[in-house]
């Protein structure tokens, strides 16, 4: 086991001790939000309604995921590798999937608390700031507890295996990221899947307000909000933490060995103090809006976590290349001054962070000229409103993209050109940007804890009118900040993969050293070639964007089909008991959140077992070459459609907002109807498909690494077995494929159910076909 | 100069005899078409009026176009190489746009007669058979002329040119495809602007039906199926048939010399004996439907393709590998025998062709599951109808994508994994795939031909019911063979752009070599690296994934626009001229034409800009790997994106077709509202940006295969210029994004003029906002 020095060793447990004092800040965040006053009796007993559906549903999701993970980590342990490292790996697995679930648990269990708080906080006087300041320190738990399990988890890990951590890390990374995308996936389904159908029924149909308590739906509208909006995107921001953190370590390690595998943990060391800063100096003065509070928040943090890194470059990194203790990657003659390019690259994740908020606020902002012209086309109708959205989406989705690229550049350019270098620094790009995620996870907890104060208000009726203007506003805050937050997360996705393509580079090339021979002939030679102009690393990287794009059709289509579940159920409550219009009998909201548990967790799995098998099929049906190209495909057309999706339903919604608030005839207007239909077609757009990319495209990248000696030792070599490797590639082949088609196979007997339920409510329509 | 031998030249010499035949063969079905009854003085007015306007929209693109392609052919003249073939290369860049630019203006002129005979044919007994044998005629002639054409020009350039022929053919090929862009582009929005146009005043304001002749923007419309689905199609399929029949040309001479050279035009002669074939057995009889003919007379050419090439193959090219006169790409020990490698190719071709075409039907089939499901939909609103179209859209992009993967994979098999070998194979199979060009073509027109004799009947009153009920079945067939044919075109645009890399990477390679310098530091050293785990590289496949989202968000915002312009005149007009109504005054349709010509050409400049200068901003700009990276992402992306669009807007127009057949609900009811919706959104997806996509893949290709050894030379070696460079990418970017502002500026002016115009038509709603 390589050894780390002694004053390494110090740093690191130093900052597992700032780890756990992120923590504790974060036990006493919690106390103060739960100090705050609950509010009447019958708001009470609602949030009590919404806590037991949420915890009823991720309790069910935790059960389903604990079988599949004790498997995968099994599967783990049977890839080639050292006995303990691959213990290590697959127990760190465990662990990255249990801080995964439990961020994830605490965002909901907290979220679901805080909303009645902030519902009652609204209605006394001061309620603006007093909202705004619970509905914050909620987030900043969450932001607390993710930087520091994150930096926990790290740290636990190179101090126990010291030179060895990297092949450890990996595990750590995967279970964190595949446990986000299931939460990501099942979140999203349950809550809009929930949404569209109580406003398909709701709005549409009975002409009832949302949130109306007559509306069977409204009770697993809201706990949607939470298990998806809250612990979803809190599992999937601590997995960006933990992956992106992990791939610094991994090619800090490999590039400048003890330091470059120290210094990422000191830059997000830093992170943890910017955001307990971050959550200290966010609180809203006198009659600003929160966004302005939460934008001061964010460039403080900003602009103090770049001083600190650089400081920290300055104390602790040598002055020239050739100084590193050990493997410098052949920088020995590089001219530039590490500490410098160290912190160059930090401030450029840092810049790039401020410069996706803003444009994400620029195409969704409800002042903004795309979402006022998305508004616009609603006054000739609903096609054209769903084209102007598409329009944004695809435009925005370019510039983000771009953006994005104009900082890889400018990290390859600090690099000087050298690969190996500027992978390194892509990954510190990645935690600079992360430095900033404890105000980011504040400002996103923000939207569903504001928006289910605002539904348990209007439930209840127990919230003065005043009250419910300052919820509303709070509310379109959080629309911003939601949309602001998923270009984040996609933005260190992005970052991470790319870096991660350096681990999958040397794990390929350490196994083939040993295994000492060269591929004997031109098929397996061009299965090993990463050259983009041969033809099938081209086909990996048309695999990879088809997998996005199936990816993404099955998220839809999963919403689509459970929302057509909930309609029929909503329905049927209003047909089987006409009191419930009247107000006299109370529907049965636990049948609807049954039946949104029930098909999320059924839908969850084909996506899941798709991300996660197909690139063992590309891997070891086509080659390391190929799968290299998959994965090219997958980022590019991953972070595109990311944003595409995200974008245009933040835009669509803004567009809503900006008619409800009596643009182009105001509510009830043609104009509104068109505009709700804009609204209803980006739900599942930008709170399903969009957010879960970001996991999925870190799951495919990790699977990878974790395969890649594996494929190297069926491809050639004394082990090389033609007949193992397209088995494997076969049966994974079929695993992904078959749960599609499972799929396929279901929503065609729910289409066949649909078509009879409708049948037994219009038979005179279905006779005339 | 390189010679060729006596007898190739011969075979050559002969090949172009054919060429020329197949042009005679289409002036003979020409002139049977034109012998055909025209019908009514009614029907021929207004047939009269849509001539008027499509020439006059064309010819005043092609004056507009002439321009543009006079500074193109400058620009390529002042890249490096050789004065002779640098000469022919610029010329036949001019023959290439000319020939492109010929076929569509013929496509146009023939169906915007053959509309007219169509529509009289049907009102006469026998009417079935007779219209779809004129209907289908027209599109024998298109295709004739696309093969005749095609060869004509390639096997002229190998009689002038011999050994240097491929350099040569490069210009011819980009002519063609530069210009079948443009006319994509343009006539896609002409098409669907006054598609959706006519709709939202038509349909949904005013209550009246499609095609009448109260609406001002129905003869626009008339003249959008000519210009946009007639010529742009054509040119479309000519430069697919050119560009894949170059690069075949090119990657042959390169690995097998003379043989190489001379056999895909073998190949593509036999395509034009088949398409004779097919064009002569494809008739309606009795009372089948058009389409199980069409079918029929696909099947039987794809065979008999595949037997004459097998043939002309086992005739023409030696048993092994080392029998080749020169040049055998290092294959001299290859076991194969290159007959049999050549005809499986082929035959992988035709065979993707056919499958493209049953999963094209799969998807978008009127009496299919996929399209079942959407019209299904439709019961529960537009928002449902919205979303699972565009899953099924998404899911059929993978499927069709992973057909292409499997076919290109199975060519890399056979030629036992080496990669020049494989590319000329790719391009064999691109060939083979169109061997049944003449079939598709024909297919093809006969959606637009049939679509305006439906409009002509309806407009004029002058044909009877069952004449009329004749012409919607055959409109019906018209739409899925639309859908098909954009599926192969797509097809054809991955293996002519899969294959093209290969003569990208010779065009470098021999300029390095020349020059005789390695490149001098690591960055100059990253910028000339294909591989794809290098972050630049990678950054290029982001960009090109990017390049083509944004190419479709133009032209489905340009539609948007230019459809909002003519809703506003049509409005005007009904408002001015209360007679309209009535039936007493003629709308001013001149009008209309004139909005949508000046629109539609103000419109495609952008994109067009978009994709000639993207490539070259980022190619000298990043370097030559990343331009490899680029064109890889834009080829994952684009066929991705392309048979979305084209599917998913395939799929809401048959589920439309399904609720007017009378299922839920039928005409009229709230369903077939959403699924109008549906099918509106469709419009601009599948016939603007979708089809688009091909050529931009391929314009995109041909220009970096053209700028290449340019950018070899300004990065390293004597020659080397940064600031040139630099400035070369600059002013690319400058004008690629210039270009895109100035939409965005002129977007905005439209938003506001919308306003104005909303204001002074409802000043009540605009006060109250």
């Amino acid at each position: 086991m390589v050894e780390l020095g002694s004053t390494s060793l110090t740093i690191v447990g130093v900052i597992a001790g700032l780890a756990v004092a992120s923590l504790v800040v974060a036990a006493v965040l919690r106390r103060q939000v739960l100090a705050a006053g609950e509010g009447t009796a019958s708001m009470q007993q609602i949030a009590k309604a919404v806590q037991e559906g949420a915890s009823a549903y991720l309790n069910r999701q935790f059960r389903t995921l604990a079988l599949f993970a004790v498997v995968v980590c099994a599967l783990l342990f049977l890839l080639p590798g050292d006995g303990g490292v691959k213990l290590g790996r697959s127990l760190f697995f465990l662990v990255g999937a249990a801080f995964s679930a439990s961020i994830g648990f605490l965002g909901m269990w907290l979220a679901t608390r805080a909303n009645l708080r902030v519902a009652a906080a609204a209605s006394l006087p001061g309620g603006r700031a007093e909202g705004a300041r619970i509905a914050f320190r909620t987030g900043g738990v969450v932001g607390m507890s993710v930087v520091g399990l994150g930096l926990l988890g790290a740290a636990t890990v190179v101090l126990i295996y010291k030179g060895d951590a990297p092949a450890v890390l990996e595990g750590f990374g995967f279970g964190a990221a595949l446990l986000a995308m299931f939460m990501r996936v099942g979140g999203g389904i349950f809550t809009k899947a929930a949404d569209v159908g109580a406003d398909l029924v709701g709005k549409v149909e009975q002409g009832i307000p949302e949130d109306d308590p007559r509306n069977a739906a409204t009770i697993a509208d809201n706990v949607g909000d939470n298990v998806g909006d809250c612990a979803g995107m809190a599992a999937d921001l601590f997995e960006s933490y933990a992956v992106t953190l992990v791939a610094a370590l991994i090619l800090g390690r490999a590039a400048f060995g003890e330091q470059g595998l120290v210094f990422p943990l000191i830059v997000t060391a830093v992170g943890a103090l910017v955001a307990a800063l971050g959550v200290a100096i966010t609180r809203v003065r006198g009659a600003e809006s929160g966004l302005t509070a939460i934008n001061r928040g964010f460039y403080v943090s900003a602009v103090v976590g770049v001083l600190l890194a650089a400081l920290a470059a300055f104390v602790y990194l040598p002055s020239t290349f050739a100084e590193f203790t050990d493997g410098t990657a052949g920088l020995t003659d590089h001219g530039g001054d590490p500490r410098l390019i160290a912190t160059a690259a930090v401030a450029i994740g840092v810049v790039l962070a401020g410069v996706i908020l803003w444009v994400t606020g620029y195409f969704t902002g409800t002042t903004s000229k795309p979402t006022l012209h998305v508004a616009e086309t609603t006054r000739t109708g609903a096609a054209t409103v769903v084209l102007s959205g598409i329009g944004v989406g695809f435009e925005s989705a370019v510039y983000t993209a771009g953006i994005i690229c104009a900082a890889i550049c400018g990290v390859f350019l600090i690099a000087g050109g050298n690969v190996a270098l500027s992978l390194f620094l892509i990954a510190l790009a990645g935690c600079g940007l992360l430095t900033t995620v404890g105000v980011i996870v504040a400002m996103d907890t923000f939207g569903p804890v504001s928006d289910n104060a605002q539904g348990i208000a209007e439930m209840s009726g127990d919230v003065s009118e005043e009250g419910a203007q300052i919820l509303t506003d709070l509310d379109a805050v959080g629309n911003t900040t939601k949309a602001v937050t998923k270009g984040i997360a996609i933005a260190t996705a992005v970052l991470a993969a790319t870096a991660l393509f350096g681990s999958y580079a040397d794990a390929v090339a350490s196994k083939i050293a040993e295994i000492g021979n060269a591929p004997a002939d031109d098929l397996v030679a061009a299965m090993m070639d990463y050259d983009i102009i041969s033809p099938v690393t081209l086909v990996g990287v048309i695999l990879g964007g088809a997998t996005v794009f199936l990816f993404s059709g099955l998220a839809i289509d999963a919403v689509t089909r459970a929302a057509g579940a909930i309609v029929f159920e909503v329905r049927r409550q209003f047909r089987d008991f006409p009191g419930i219009m009247t107000g006299e009998v109370r529907p049965e909201y636990g049948k609807v959140v049954d039946i949104c548990t029930r098909d999320s967790l059924r839908e969850l799995a084909t996506p899941g077992l798709l991300a996660a098998f197909a690139p063992i099929a590309v891997g070891f049906g086509l080659g390391i070459g190929p799968l290299a190209g998959f994965l090219a495909g997958a980022i590019g057309s991953g972070v595109l459609m990311a944003v595409f999706l995200a974008n245009s339903g933040g835009a669509w919604d803004n567009a809503k907002k900006i008619v409800e608030d009596g643009r182009h005839g105001g509510k009830n207007s043609p104009a509104h109807a068109a505009a709700v239909i804009g609204d209803t077609v980006g739900d599942p757009f930008k709170d399903t498909a969009g957010p879960a990319i970001n996991p999925l495209i870190k799951v495919m990248n990790l699977v990878s690494v974790l395969i890649a000696p594996a494929i190297v030792v069926v491809s050639f070599g004394e082990d090389a077995n033609t007949a193992l490797r397209l088995s494997i590639a076969v049966v994974a082949a079929l695993i992904a494929f078959g749960a599609v088609i499972a799929s396929r196979l279901r929503a065609a007997r729910v289409d066949r159910e649909g078509a009879l339920a409708h049948a037994l409510e219009e038979p005179d329509v279905v006779t005339a076909s």
